[in-house]
């Protein structure tokens, strides 16, 4: 048997889509039905495998290979956005479930060992990367069991109805976890329009979200010349455009995007908008650049606003800096799918994921698979066979080599 | 007895303002309880100023000084925009009222007299300028009676349930017709800021309007790259500042609004738009203008598509073209105030009015009264007595010389 197993992974990843399915997709919100149904899964195919494997006391599955002092920590999430993708969080899972099972079937050296982990409401029901900030010790227990999902659910009853109320808390410990793996399909197009196998993470990207709120004046859309008036959504459509020109004047390493428009008041074919809301998320993997671009971009609001006759507000209410990591056990990577034979690009990650986390406390890595068309959060989300085998051989290797050193 | 009476007209003003009273607004939609209400009194006031009146089978009001072979038409509506202002409409129609009063008092000459009407829903609950569409033979009494609102009610039923189901439809008949004039607060801000007392108005814009639909893709906002983007709201925003570029081409005259962003899809912060509409409203008073800036503002959005990778839809769903007043009755309107010592500016009217339709068949003229601050359609709608008083005046003499002539 060639190790790791690819049919038994691929078998795998079938069975955890089954859960929660919905057409070609998944649903699978933390704590959920669908979601605790698919832990207890995971739990079982740990268990089998050997693992010593529970949930904690925040719906986070951990298993690990038995008798070991340290371990290899690998891992990412089985809960989902809504009506989401198979593979997204749930691939670096079973990459984990399966390079510990060939591990254990290839005969560990005893030292170190292999954990797995599936992190709670990595897709943020009810806080985004929910379960790795309580595991990393960045949100208190207390905290985070006071959050409330958009649903009005709050976690501490979520987690008491799924039974898991006053359980442990797994911790990340440096001085056990040697290292932090995570496989994770890119969710982008750059691999697969590059024509690379396997991307090498070496940053995750800042990020900055704000709302924008203009307030003029509402006036008749017929009566009022346009020198007169105090027109929100004028304002905002010049703001919207104006914040691509900032954004390329730090380079091409940025993204902004206007992704809801949230109030238009109001909002009849007729009137003059006097106020218009609008929310903007900013990236950039150069924590200087955010700053720098963020800074720009609430200049050019307000230049904007005088020069329209309007009110701005900028309301800045989310910053995650940008995550650097570990520069050794990245350049293992970068050797071990090279000694594959694979192709490899060196990449920012656009998205936050538990490895953000980890990396302040343990050396981390990340691999990204191709994904088809870029796409992600979208039952349209797929990565070819051939490109999930190659990733479990690249996490199985690296593991092995971290195992042995 | 000074005629016309200002103390009266300004008491009529104020009881109709009673009728759906909110705030120091009305709300008054047409064939609603409140509307039918001041529609009654209406007709009782006519009545007791020695009026022959009536409400017809479509809810207009028609009141006419008795024994006159010939009339000249003085009108409005007095139905109201969901919490509207008090004297949009209404002022026209107690304008009506008081020269018809005042006419009378005054000894008419017979052969001429003075007719008023308060067209049925001039702002839309089931089609804009609906009443007075009737009365002109525009829209045959069976389509309209067709027409249903937004809140589901069907004209045929409102009229029914207003106890004027098969009443005689009033028409306008240019062989008894002489002329229309309708007096209308400017619902601008272009007299108050130039200090003039009258406005003589000339024109009313012709409008066209439209939804625009970008169709682009829906991707993450961190994971893909700007240059990979297929962006919906980005072709929405350049979109809405062309469109005033497009417009500034076009001379001073022309207005565009983008009023309404009716859809953002799936408009969450971190995805990409793959969807947007929105509404725009297009006005120019020249009917060659307004054709070239549509034009022009379709070639930009075609443009703006392909440059953004989308996909574009106009949606050109409304138009209505230009209206002339007759030159001889705008010119008389003017000589009229400028008698009676009032400062005066010719202009064209930004928004529809009852007006719009008469023109096509009877000579029409419009004078418009100074709005404080330029606001209509809001609570806060309000003219000074002093121009209230001259407006009545105005109409007044110009009636009494159209009799005479």
């Amino acid at each position: 048997m060639l190790r790791p197993d690819a049919q038994r992974t691929i078998a795998d990843l079938r069975a955890l889509a089954a859960f929660g399915r919905v057409g070609t997709g998944v649903n699978r919100r933390a704590l959920t039905g669908e979601d605790m149904a698919a832990r207890a899964w995971l739990v079982e195919r740990m268990r089998a495998a050997g693992l010593e494997a529970e949930i904690d006391g925040i719906g986070t599955v951990i298993g690990r290979t038995p008798g070991a002092k340290r371990h290899v920590l690998i891992g990412s999430h089985t809960d989902t956005v809504p009506k989401g993708g198979w593979l997204d969080g749930a691939m670096g899972v079973i990459f984990g479930l399966e390079v510990a099972r060939a591990a254990m079937e290839a005969g560990l050296p005893g030292e170190v060992g292999v954990e797995v982990a599936s992190f709670c409401d990595e897709e943020g029901r009810f806080a985004g990367l929910m379960g790795s900030s309580v595991f990393c010790g960045t949100r208190t227990l207390e905290d985070a069991l006071a959050l409330r999902a958009e649903d009005g659910a709050v976690l501490r009853d979520a987690v008491a109805a799924a039974g898991l109320a006053g359980r442990e808390v797994a911790r990340l410990d440096p001085a056990r976890h040697v290292a932090y793996l995570e496989a994770h399909i890119e969710q982008g197009p750059v691999l697969e329009q590059a024509g690379k196998q396997i991307g090498i993470v070496t940053e995750i990207v800042g990020v900055e979200r704000g709302r924008v709120i203009f307030t003029g004046r509402s006036d008749h859309a017929g009566t009022t010349p346009m020198e007169m008036r105090r027109d929100a959504m004028m304002a905002a459509a010049r703001m919207m455009t104006a914040a691509q020109d900032v954004l390329r004047e730090a380079g091409s390493q940025g993204r902004v995007t206007v992704g809801a428009v949230e109030e238009v008041r109001p909002g009849v074919i007729n009137a003059i908008p006097g106020a218009v809301r609008f929310t903007v998320d900013l990236r950039h993997p150069d924590a200087q650049a955010l700053d720098v671009v963020a800074d720009a971009f609430q200049k050019a609001a307000e230049s904007i606003a005088a020069e329209e006759g309007v009110e701005v507000a900028v309301d800045r209410f989310f910053t995650s800096p940008p995550v650097v990591f570990d520069p050794d056990l990245v350049a293992q990577v970068e050797a071990t799918a090279r000694e594959l034979g694979l192709s490899t690009r060196r990449m920012v990650s656009g998205a936050g994921h538990d490895a953000g986390y980890m990396s302040q406390i343990a050396p981390t890595a990340m691999i990204f698979i191709p994904s088809r068309g870029g796409r992600s959060h979208c039952e349209e989300e797929w990565t070819d066979w051939d490109h999930v085998v190659d990733g479990t051989r690249v996490l199985y290797h690296l593991a092995r080599r971290l195992i042995a050193s």
